[in-house]
């Protein structure tokens, strides 16, 4: 075979094929050759007929990259396809690492392109509502990459900092403590009651969707390929819906026909926003709190407290044109 | 119009067609009525012809979902578009909300489906490498809705534990000093030569990706269509590409064309993964060492280590079988 290799990293989305984007169909039609795990091969079996394939297990990323570099050398159009998005926790990373160890650079005659898709955690929010309204955290809870205390610092500063969190890798035949240690440092942080959902297979055949509570997480049936959803301190479920509010409420009388509150207004930072907080905050220094103080009320460090403190703030900023957002 | 309405949340991507999903696609052409952005409905023309469009302004999502709703009700087929996922800071909140404050539930007349997509977290990624190969965060730096203790919070916690962050809504015309706040809370934890991805319109016409640092990253152009990626303590810049280690290098000696290093087993969790870490804090408390000596040198909450340590653990487990994962 002659002419340039290339090796397309493509994300297939959750795996029903009406949720693959036309980049990721059209990747997987170029391609000489499909390499990937087994079970995401099977996904895509509809449009893969009469090309090479290249199957591997689960543990053998290092060797799909390895494979996917040998064939694109050799000329040939090679689909490394993963679940979802193949930058997120996909062969995105592990794929330039070999490719950087074997001296590839951007100039090379073999070309990459990263085919983006919706990640566990997009398909997951779709089906059980509309978890990801605000701040959130995707972490991995297998340890056969990462050492624990890593992975325990992590969960334990996103529960306090109160993110809604997506669990990849929740459990595994050999990792079943893992989601027991992660709802232990959530509950010294979150409410027994917070609202958990656990969706396995989402959009695939065996689709499974159940909601708990943060306080018997541990106790529900989580896979391999559950992806496991924990709300923040205002996420709720209603008519079997996981929802994390914006904030609307925050700036609008939801009750009465959403009229803005006093003192807020339509379009503009809220009067607890940062300027608004400054201001609260030169005024209690002024009158007398101390950095200290002022660090405990308002769960900063105090460092922090004391930075801001001492950089002016322009009110003419105030006055700029505000292109509008949430 | 007689029959049941429907309101689908499309998720389009980054903007063009091609990384739009087939459902994405479908929902758009099944809709008689479209209503979304402005900017939205530009970048969806092609599929919009003849269709009852209602173009709205970025702060009217309370709007667009209470219009989305008479019309639905009016037994239309509605298509309500967000950039990217419906359901990342999209309209698949303020539309829930709404409908939930209508008395609408699930059995009501009007059905609700989600369309997710790629967020703009997946295209900027793809775009700049693979920086979300390892554990992430999104956070807005919005304070529109959101005061701004909570977001400061945020990032000083998923700063400290070392998470590669995405910062949504970064800067706007009016909104220029929170891009600096963010600066100075990932100072005081990161390096200052952490790599930041700054993307602009992503996969649209006026595509613009600049690669600078943590130091630097304030004064750098960022406006409402930029996505901020920042990058964790291993996350590094190569040929132009921004790559997170996914964590082989803790198991395989990449030098060494992969050979398994000392005390790893391929397939199986790290020495340090949560088992092997259990055996060593009960080994180091058994030789005397303190629950606040070992919460200082594991750096986790002293009450989370003597909880640990309190629960025995079964060595059966590791014999369980492994389907294997990364």
């Amino acid at each position: 075979m002659s002419g340039a290799g290339k090796i397309m990293l493509v994300g297939i989305g959750p795996g029903s094929v009406e949720h693959m984007t036309q980049r990721a169909r059209d990747a997987i039609a170029e391609s000489d050759v499909v390499i990937g795990y087994v079970t995401y091969i099977k996904l895509v079996a509809d449009l893969i007929e009469g090309k090479e394939i290249i199957r591997k297990s689960m543990t053998e990323e290092l060797d799909r990259a390895v494979s996917a570099l040998e064939a694109a050398r050799a000329g040939k159009k090679v689909a490394l396809i993963s679940s979802g998005d193949a930058g997120v926790y996909g062969m995105a990373g592990p794929t330039y690492e070999v490719l950087f160890q074997a001296g590839w650079t951007p100039e090379d005659a073999v070309q990459v392109e990263i085919v983006p898709g919706a990640s566990a955690l997009n398909s997951c929010a779709a089906l059980v509502g509309a978890p990801l309204t605000h701040d959130f955290c995707a972490i991995s809870l297998s340890d056969l990459l990462t050492p624990w205390p890593t992975i325990a610092r992590r969960l334990d500063a996103v529960a306090m900092a109160d993110f809604v969190v997506a669990l990849y890798n929740p459990k595994s035949g050999r990792r079943t403590r893992q989601i027991v240690e992660a709802q232990r440092l959530f509950l010294r942080h979150r409410r027994p009651d917070t609202p958990v959902a656990i969706v396995k297979s989402g959009y695939r055949r065996r689709q499974n969707i159940v909601f708990t509570t943060l306080d018997s997480m541990a106790d529900a049936d989580i896979g391999m390929l559950s992806t496991v959803l924990i709300g923040n301190s205002n996420t709720f479920v209603r008519h079997g819906l996981m929802v994390t509010p914006r904030g609307y409420a925050n700036k609008y009388d939801m009750e009465e026909g959403g009229a803005t509150r006093e003192g807020e207004k339509a379009g503009r930072s809220l009067s607890t926003g940062l300027l608004g907080w400054l201001e609260t905050l030169q005024a209690e220094h002024a009158a007398g709190d101390s950095v200290e103080l002022l660090a405990e009320r308002h769960r900063l460090p105090a460092d922090y407290i004391r930075a801001t403190l001492e950089e002016p703030w322009e009110a003419t900023e105030a006055a700029a044109t505000e292109e509008g957002e949430a």
